[in-house]
């Protein structure tokens, strides 16, 4: 399944479901979504390859804004007429109903295409039953190629439509001994620019980031995506969420500031300060406000992915909740002995209720490692993406 | 001798002393250096490579203990008459002086080499000479081939030769979030078997394993090295040091037990428990006791290399002396958010006194991650190590 198999373009396209020569291509298609990371919410990613009857690539595309165009009428606009006859390799199931586009069902159908492959069942019911429209208008339809690793591509979409809620990814920065500031309080900079950076790429890619009042009222951070290369403010302003049960939030905070819309989120029995606009009341739970009420609301908005950011104390509630469905640590190599911790308290009181991962990928950033990691397999977080196994560190 | 350089590297052996063919035989014999580590202390660990006159490889010799035969006898031996006129790599500088061994200068004399390459020059006044002596005999002497590669595979030797005081590493095992134990103190177990098998290696590796009274009330370590696989106790038992200032080693604990030695550091001010046999008494400091005269008391007992076990009160005291010169972190994929941190106190208030070090190596270990650390440029840790710069992660 995961041999890499040379695919002789000049061979005809191929026919077993199981058929290694389907692999290559699905792998691009699913490299193709990823181009749309963090443009195309609340829409999935979505990577479309067509190869001619002859099994010569002859389209490619990707959904890459939501309104925009769907990956099978991008790639299919670039087939034309050579997709007659061909096959069609797409990351998640052919929409079957007329959203902002038109249903790509129908437009695989007006192409001639006679084989879909599909690596991921659309799981969300107003937008299924491409496959069976497709095999009633007698397309040979295959599922499951790559289904994982499509499945991980997608899956801060996955998860909002399964768990209606947003996917979660704590980023932390931090010394190798778990450190995320010196003793008097101070931290900039642990990690390296190039770390920052990878950050604020990180941001842009997320509709949200939180934070805890802690870090507003102790490092006033902007939290707008600042991807590095880019002199113009991008496009997308992710919300800015702060989470401040006491509406604590001074007039002047930052986060407050700039074109990137901020909510706040305040336990119900609090005044709500009058500089804010935006705010959302929630129950306040012993381990600070329901962060469960939280996710709800930001579902409510359309938020798919939430990046968040800490403070300790917040990150450490997500994390007790389960609430954490990816975590993205920046590790410096550097030693501070003391000084506030990267995590605060998770619900652990003894070593066997430790929150267990996997890695899933270890990458230097300038002179730091960034690790990712997904929830493993002893605890759930609840999320669809707690199912998921680790991927292969790289290609090669 | 003085012969234009051949182009290709199945011609004639090299004459240019800055020659790339010198470079696989050094690198070689670098490798054949390593099988020593561990069991050549408190002598170096020495690789060497012979080619006949026709750039063949006809021998290939390693120091394997102290007072077995020298790398190069070893690889002379191989050789035999074959060496005549050839190539010599040695690691380190030949010795000229009589130890439990003969002078390796005179052996390379007989065999009639006539070019010796060597890695680094031996700073060893005792030992040092053998080029002086070659050169007097008309044997051409090349010096400089992948010196720092060389010294690293000899860092520890090098530190207790430059600095007369044992090479430390540093070993902890923590979570992503940095702690060593969970709130209750229970840490049973937070790393992999793995793991656990990879630190018996690195014990197995040092010649003596240095930990906390703390640690040894808490777990009662054995603090002794047992290497997977070894179904015998090793030949190897590494000194067992524990830092126990007010002398409170129960009679019982388990590091008092068993073959390998145990060296207890109690302050000079302390009646000595009538139940330990080897004690060394140590001024105090405002951070505990002496640690540099823990270690020359060490380095006058042959311990060439440490491994420091915690816990993060001994280990914050050994990183705030600069005495560390290599940190071995085993990660494990979980968080705590509360517990025991994997470093205490190490003498930074502020985040302009973060220790820095530069990431040498990345390796998974099971689930685990090894993160293997030397002192970076910003601090000087006032070891020989600490001026050597990052080696390539891997060879493809």
């Amino acid at each position: 399944m995961s041999e890499q198999i040379p695919a002789r373009a000049d061979e005809a396209f191929p026919t077993d479901p199981a058929d290694p020569r389907d692999v290559p291509h699905m792998r691009r298609a699913i490299a193709l979504a990823a181009r749309g990371l963090g443009t195309t919410s609340p829409n999935p990613v979505v990577g479309c390859v067509v190869l001619d009857a002859a099994a010569s690539v002859v389209g490619e595309g990707f959904h890459a804004y939501a309104g925009g165009p769907h990956a099978e009428v991008v790639a299919l606009r670039e087939a034309g007429e050579r997709a007659r006859g061909g096959t069609a390799y797409v990351t998640l199931e052919p929409c079957n109903h007329t959203g902002r586009t038109g249903p790509c069902a129908e437009a695989l159908l007006a192409a001639g295409v006679a084989r879909v492959v599909v690596a991921v069942t659309d799981p969300n019911p107003v937008a299924a039953g491409g496959v069976t429209r497709l095999r009633e208008r007698g397309v040979r339809v295959d599922t499951g190629v790559l289904t994982e690793e499509a499945e991980r591509g997608n899956a801060a979409w996955l998860t909002s439509v399964r768990a209606r809620r947003p996917y979660v990814t704590w980023k932390f920065a931090a010394t190798l001994d778990g450190r995320s500031a010196a003793e008097d309080g101070t931290s900039k900079w642990i990690t390296s620019p190039e770390a920052r950076s990878d950050v604020h790429r990180l941001r842009a890619e997320c509709d949200a980031v939180v934070a805890g009042i802690g870090t507003v009222l102790a490092d006033d951070p902007l939290l707008t995506a600042r991807p590095s290369g880019e002199a113009e403010p991008p496009e997308r302003l992710p919300l800015r969420v702060v989470v401040d049960s006491d509406g604590r939030i001074p007039a002047g905070a930052r986060v407050l500031s700039g074109p990137a819309p901020t909510l706040v989120a305040v336990a119900s029995d609090v005044d709500v300060p009058p500089h804010l606009r935006d705010v959302v009341r929630l129950p306040r739970t012993p381990y600070g406000l329901d962060l469960r009420a939280l996710l709800a609301e930001l579902h409510r908005r359309q938020v798919v992915s939430v990046l968040l950011e800490g403070g300790p104390r917040l990150a450490g509630s997500f994390v007790r909740e389960g609430l954490v469905d990816r975590v993205v640590g920046y590790l410096a190599p550097a030693l501070l002995g003391a000084g506030a911790a990267a995590l605060g308290p998770a619900g652990v009181a003894t070593i066997g209720e430790i929150h267990r991962l996997e890695i899933e990928d270890v990458t230097p950033i300038g002179p730091d490692l960034r690790v990712v990691l997904r929830p493993g397999g002893r605890q759930g977080s609840g999320s669809a993406a707690a199912s998921l196994r680790p991927a292969p560190s790289k290609e090669n």
